[in-house]
């Protein structure tokens, strides 16, 4: 599958080979070259509109996706949380709302409180929907950008180690991103993270089937100095049943100086923010801090996708 | 009177006779032709500022107004719930606040709770106000937009038999709509509704001196056949007593495939939207369910409206 | 100092002579008569981004600055309230917060109810940080424009008699102000306040090592008669221990039609907006009546800062 037959962006799973992410990501080489160059074409997406249709608030995705359709060219209708969208108080379906919405703008970004919801969308849109995480679902372009992050940081997308930490029970993130890592031969994953925690049953299973060997920890020691990526998450307190059972293990996640003693002097390190207490601040000015920059990618892989998924395919350019 | 001289957008009560509607439709056709086209001018409110001012939420009637304000060039300052507006909340009058932000816009669209705030607006706005709502009021691009959906789907807008359905006292939309309605000749207004949510007597009497013959149903079923136009409207759990009451009602003015059968081939079906039950979405595939384009036509409506408030009379537009 | 060494625009300290203020009026006399030509710029800000990062609603100054910089052609990424700002709600710091939106944006405008916020934000952010009022600190660009408003309004900066009048405790606006106020020579001052809301002693300090004599007077008949510019504010129920303290107090701080009696015939009347009593509405047709005026201003300074912050150092033009 081709980037040119990409009609809805739902879930990774749509990726079964990484034709497409070789595809995405060489656009999102070339959008950071010309904005760094000041050099971007904003007639790309002159007179195209994305509508943010964000039940649930997400501040720093919707300013991602704004930032990249407004460098472009394209305009944006926004709703910051459509919780308070007043149609659907009154009793109407996403299904009639997403269809209304696509008889005014030319994409459509969803984000929603129930798994499966960009899927209904996309079932009934006439214009391209962009999942932006959706229940304990997927939030797709999150993967991509993490991938990408790994690309660039690292200067491949094979033979490494990469280590994930914290809650790997809950995060979208990390089992959307697992996914894409599995697209690409000669990775090895370690999971570090509390017994509460753990990967899911079904994950493992996974990454069994894509015969990707992978190590279970309970704690970072024992796997700092050889991973290439570090994958770092939020442990959140509400995840536990206890205030002490938080406080005891959160100590065991944390990077900070004496972690960066013991990594690789080329590693990466990712989160896909916001952090709270995971990585100290002391670790910020380290090169390997990927985290901030990694932030940065996800604007220039929307603007790769966005460029992607809204290619005219005939009007009057001329008109604009 | 011309659309040249229309100055703000208070009430339909404003238009006395068709001129400014035939005007207004005529480019709204256009609209509509060039935007299937990719043809539209993005230069036309290049540099213009619309200002929505919402003391309630509508998301709807904002989206509809931002996308068509953005696909002509212009641009928004917006705010989703003015009821958060800081100088609200410190005791400002309307007054006050309109004429702040007719120093920052050129055009201001107000949305209120509050019956003739628009009309208050206006009167020390030095921009163009267009009425999106106000109380119980009037909302007068709603209207606009349903007799030009009645007039695009139909190909006429006289001789032919109108069934208004549901909520018909408390409709803003029912209301602002019969006064178009009664612009054209040779109209017949079929009016079905529970007891309890009857058209009240003004618009009855209204009706009477206009001279439009009119009937009053409590059920649906002898009308479906002889009507051109269903023009559908929620009935609110809320305004009844008792939910007895409403469930008893409800059911007699549901459309759904059923009532399809036996209505006219080329009738239509419209709807302000959002519904919840009163239209089954089995309906929805049918070629008379004109509702979700009704939808975009408004978004027409209103791209012809701001071009026609907004049309530069000076200043130098080379300099863009 | 000059405009173009100017990175970030935190606090009106900054400002040790009037070089930067007498640049910066330039361009906004530029930018009003442009305006009012239909005659701006459309490309000084194409392809530049604006975020608007507020903690706390403040529809005026948001609604200010994002129709400044769209007038010039530039974006706006927005919110309107990030109490709601979702990382923020999971423990995020302010400071990685504008890490990332600086990775996002060219200008990042900040309200925050913390005082010292913008001083923090600047010191992360690799793009400028307007302060746009934090906590009980300072609202620079508030007094930039009072500023503006009294130099274009008198026509002249020097040999003035300034009367402050209202709450002169609590209001940003007057402590930012009263420090542009004596950049320029031979200015006198009148601060006429309740016993509860007197200016604070150092600000009185402040004056002195300025040497810029003051007098404080209890109520404003004595002051009307010789005064060039009333600076008037909102006195708030919530100052006072008791209701009928603010009852007492209130009505000796009011202009109204028989004040302007007493006034200079060419004396200006300012006020920060919003007004609840403190000027009645029969003021508002005066032509002293400068408060409507004074806040477009607002929009044009801002303009000016945004054009000065902003202008591109490198990059393809052409490309644009």
């Amino acid at each position: 599958m081709h980037l040119k037959d990409l009609k809805h962006v739902t879930s990774t799973r749509q990726l079964e080979d990484t034709e497409i992410l070789d595809e995405l990501y060489a656009i999102t080489d070339d959008m950071e070259r010309r904005d760094s160059r000041h050099d971007l074409n904003r007639a790309s997406l002159r007179g195209r509109l994305l509508a943010n249709v964000f039940y649930e608030p997400s501040t720093r995705t919707r300013f991602s996706f704004d930032a990249a359709m407004q460098k472009l060219g394209g305009r944006i209708i926004d709703t910051e949380s459509a919780g308070h969208f007043s149609s659907v108080t009154k009793g109407e379906t996403l299904e009639d709302t997403i269809r209304i919405i696509a008889g005014y703008a030319d994409v459509i970004v969803l984000r929603h409180n129930v798994t499966g919801s960009a899927m209904r969308a996309s079932s009934v849109s006439d214009v391209p929907v962009i999942n932006a995480g959706d229940g304990t679902g997927e939030h797709p372009t999150q993967a991509l950008l993490d991938m990408y992050t790994i690309k660039r940081e690292l200067g491949r997308t094979d033979n490494y180690t990469l280590s994930m930490i914290g809650d790997l029970k809950h995060g979208r993130t990390i089992h959307s991103l697992l996914h894409l890592v599995s697209l690409y031969p000669n990775v090895k994953v370690n999971l570090a993270s509390p017994e509460e925690l753990k990967l899911p049953e079904e994950y493992k299973e996974y990454l069994m089937i894509k015969k990707i060997p992978f190590e279970e920890h309970f704690n970072i020691e024992s796997i700092l100095e050889n991973s290439d990526v570090l994958y770092v998450t939020r442990i959140q307190k509400e995840r536990f049943s206890s205030l002490e059972d938080y406080e005891r293990v959160k100590g065991s996640y944390i990077i900070n100086k004496e972690s960066l003693w013991k990594m690789k002097k080329d590693a990466v390190i990712m989160h896909p923010l916001p952090r709270v207490d995971e990585i100290s601040p002391e670790v910020d000015t380290d090169k390997r801090a990927a985290y901030f920059r990694q932030a940065k990618n996800g604007m220039y892989v929307r603007m790769a996708l966005l460029q992607s998924l809204l290619k005219r395919k005939n009007g009057n350019e001329n008109s604009y």
